[in-house]
């Protein structure tokens, strides 16, 4: 009988599935069929002497507040808590060369045909495919089937560059920000977009979490969420501060960033006046963050990630320490993180990881 | 009966439609329902004594090599022949704020759903709403219908610039070089992307001119089409040339260019042996004039597309002429061109053509 053979899915001992949640997991069930045979790091957030479900047949390891305090001692004041940054503790913890981080309010999104869209599977096709982040390419991904390399696409480009993160989207529920969700509290995301596309060199993006993948290996360290949540004046920044962290260092390293293809189904939106208070700062810093990070610039002796990462946590600290003092406490926790990453990874401090 | 009331579409009066042919130009039959009400250009390239048909209904005027050389006089040297960059001739004659412009082998193609796309509607719509060069949005144009910014944009950046360019794209046959057309001959581009998204500035792109428009009051001197075909060392390279000249300007002067839908049926794939002799010269020299283009700034002094374009011309003379004697006499005919533009348009001698 066919169908009872299970394939091997790609990169399955390769790649970690971390999903930060304060809640049973049911909505496992549905990514059943796509993620059994992938390992999960499970962040618990908030109160850890509750006891969260995990659907059986799930291969799992799971960490609360305790598990994180244990093992970074001091330096665990880097890992936010109740907030969903929490998860980059997953990333650090890791062992494998990929990562796929998903929330627990995201299913199975269908294609225009009705088909159940495998995300993973399309996070890894991006990640093990080159990018171009020099020169834009009107036909999207060139090294998707049925696409090439438009006329007029230099040929000592067609290489590309090994790609470090892979962002996928959302149908259904958009990742808007409170005042967008409060003016548009119907709007629903329906336009299902197939594309991929690298995001260019020198441009910044609003890297969402919700719905990401990335080569550990290539850009892990960049990839902290920052400080956000309990005792913290800021939340729902964590992915846009680490996206605009990691691209800075995508840029300057020659690593490739792409955007678009695989959608989820994003269900439930979160509500709009939590996220104003927990935005509300963000909403003006962020006016003066987009211009520091589209200004900022690594020396060329900035070789690997933690060299550019603790190179960043200095500008943040001279640059946007004046814009208000959480500044100079998230450049410090930067540094921490970095500490700790080292700590946990001792191979990675080779250059790039390799 | 509803049927008999046609309704006047979107800027009517204030559009050109050009079109470089040496066919007769059945291929209107078929774009009658969108075409019909809007004055079509026609830049006849080659024997100026054939004629040209046009299908009966529609409003056009016709130049070929004689009418060119005749309203141009000595300056009709910048104007190429057997090319067809010759377009370009059509953008500055005509008198309207806006062109689009079409090859005579692209016809109407089809949305998923089986519906006739109205290419010069969504044009149309591109050019209208605002683009988004300084930050990238993940769910595209923010302002088509079911969409917005994403959270992390920041809020004053949502406001855009103005559009100066829409740039479509191909179903069927796409735009390939000679080598991916002889490596590739059977590939089709089946893909309907629905999406259209800006540029970011510092990006370039391949712009290809088989489905394009743009405002011309803003950037219209921009848009020529170069030195190409008889008597050159090249072909197939107007529409790029073009493209790189015009992104720097827009960079430069906080213009935005759009490009994505709308799609056109591209119906005949030219012959890649002709196009490998056309392109050859381009396909190394491009090398050298995309690191040029990336590098390209313009002084702050220059405020008109004129003065960029005149300043660009410059810059082409100094350093491209090495790379070849070819690029003198295009930097020549930059000029040439400027000079024949501000004596047919005379108010367009004004900031940004206003």
């Amino acid at each position: 009988m066919a169908s009872s053979v299970t394939p091997t899915p790609l990169l399955k001992d390769e790649l970690d599935i971390v999903i930060p949640t304060i809640r049973n997991l049911d909505f496992l069930e549905m990514w059943r069929p796509f993620f059994q045979q992938y390992h999960l790091i499970i962040v618990q957030d908030g109160d850890p002497s509750k006891v969260i479900k995990v659907p059986e047949g799930f291969n799992y390891e799971l960490y609360n507040r305790n598990d994180i305090n244990r093992i970074l001692g001091p330096k665990a004041s880097c890992i936010s808590f109740k907030d969903s940054a929490c998860r980059c503790f997953g990333y650090m913890v890791s062992k494998k060369k990929y990562i796929f981080t998903i929330d627990d309010d995201c299913f199975v999104a269908k294609d225009p045909s009705g088909n159940d869209i495998n995300a993973l599977e399309q996070h890894i096709k991006n990640l093990l495919s080159p990018s171009t982040p020099f020169f834009f390419n009107t036909l999207y991904d060139p090294y998707r089937e049925g696409a090439d390399f438009v006329r007029g696409y230099p040929f000592s480009l067609r290489e590309g560059v090994p790609t470090a993160v892979s962002h996928g989207l959302w149908l259904n529920i958009p990742d808007y920000d409170a005042p967008t969700q409060l003016v548009k509290p119907r709007e629903r995301n329906t336009r299902f977009v197939d594309a991929v596309l690298t995001i260019p060199k020198g441009t910044l993006f609003p890297m969402c979490g919700m719905n990401l993948a990335f080569d550990r290996e290539l850009i892990g360290p960049a990839m902290y969420f920052g400080l956000m949540g309990d005792g913290q004046p800021i939340g729902r920044y964590d992915d846009m501060w680490a996206g605009w962290c990691m691209k800075v260092i995508c840029d300057h390293l020659g690593l490739g960033v792409k955007t678009g293809l695989p959608y989820i189904w994003h269900s439930k939106a979160s509500n709009p006046f939590v996220n104003l208070k927990k935005e509300y700062k963000g909403i003006y810093w962020q006016e003066e963050l987009i211009p520091f990070f589209q200004a900022a610039t690594l020396p060329k002796e900035c070789t690997t990630v933690q060299s550019c990462y603790k190179e960043l946590s200095k500008q943040v600290k001279a640059k946007l320490g004046k814009v208000d003092d959480y500044f100079n406490k998230l450049a410090d926790a930067m540094l921490t993180w970095i500490e700790a990453w080292d700590e946990l990874n001792p191979s990675a401090k080779l250059p790039n990881g390799k």
